[in-house]
């Protein structure tokens, strides 16, 4: 199996060491090419190292103080006008029903997914936390109410390697032919 | 870069050769490690190799016959009761506006990946489908109307070696500290 999928673990402390700018672009490179529908590449990301804005960040996600020991947040943004170009206005939050937005946060997933692989590839350590609500954390950042958040990524280097968490059985989750 | 980041292509094309077994619980494996929120895991995966049921897959996903050449689909499947565990009954769809549903087809996603990832560490090709209606692909498979089919990933070897699909510049999609 990729090496990747089997050592990664959600890292929730991290150590006092910057991330140069250098991997973090190899990072985005590696969501670049992520396959989206009909190729419409949704997703956004915000490098916020700035101490103010990531507070303002961690107190809007329920104040999980150990996200701050990670010195890079990227905040990952999906755009639905990726998908619906007129320019009706759109505030997306929690329960917008639109299809689009059901696709632009698949895609963005997808891409987030490939930079949590390849941050581990690169000896650094992510944690996605997607517990906050669109309208309280889109000002922190000035994006725009028509975008959607997926998720804060957390970023850096591990100071702590946990073990795997328990997982169900492959025959809970496989189905043969039908349902 | 991970290498299997960087050479994935969507394939459109199979080789009439089936895929063993073992290659696909190995891929399911993959997915089963994959991170979610809570750890809820809401994925579930249908391998359907029966040409009756690939042709009928086929003909509600707009009939893109292409897909066929595929000796197997894996109908990608998010369940919403890993976070709504009353009794009420739910029929999801296109526009349905849960939080819920957005969460799983998040977390379900990054597990497809994982799939898409490791298949091409295993000399496999898929490609993403999505081009249908949740009313008219769950009957073929017998799939509750709580779920939600998230994608057919078509998966077999081979049989073009597309080039790399335009992407957006990293300067187009990154931001620093701020939208």
């Amino acid at each position: 199996m990729i090496k990747q999928i089997k050592i990664r673990r959600s890292i929730r402390k991290y150590l006092d060491k910057p991330v140069d700018d250098e991997l973090i672009m190899q990072l985005l490179e590696s969501a670049r090419l992520a396959p989206s529908g009909d190729n419409t590449q949704p997703w956004h990301f915000i490098i916020v190292k700035s101490e103010l804005k990531r507070q303002k960040l961690v107190e809007v996600s329920n104040n999980q103080k150990w996200m701050l020991t990670a010195p890079v947040f990227i905040v990952c943004v999906a755009d639905i006008r990726s998908r619906i170009t007129d320019n009706v206005q759109m505030s997306l939050n929690e329960d917008s029903p639109q299809l689009e937005l059901k696709q632009i946060i698949r895609d963005t997933s997808i891409a987030i997914e490939h930079v949590v692989l390849e941050a581990n590839n690169l000896g650094l350590g992510t944690c996605w936390v997607a517990w906050f609500t669109q309208e309280e954390i889109r000002p922190i950042l000035n994006i725009p109410a028509d975008k959607y958040v997926v998720c804060i990524l957390t970023l850096g280097y591990a100071s702590e390697s946990p073990k795997d968490r328990p997982r169900k059985k492959l025959e809970e989750m496989m189905h043969y032919e039908s349902w």
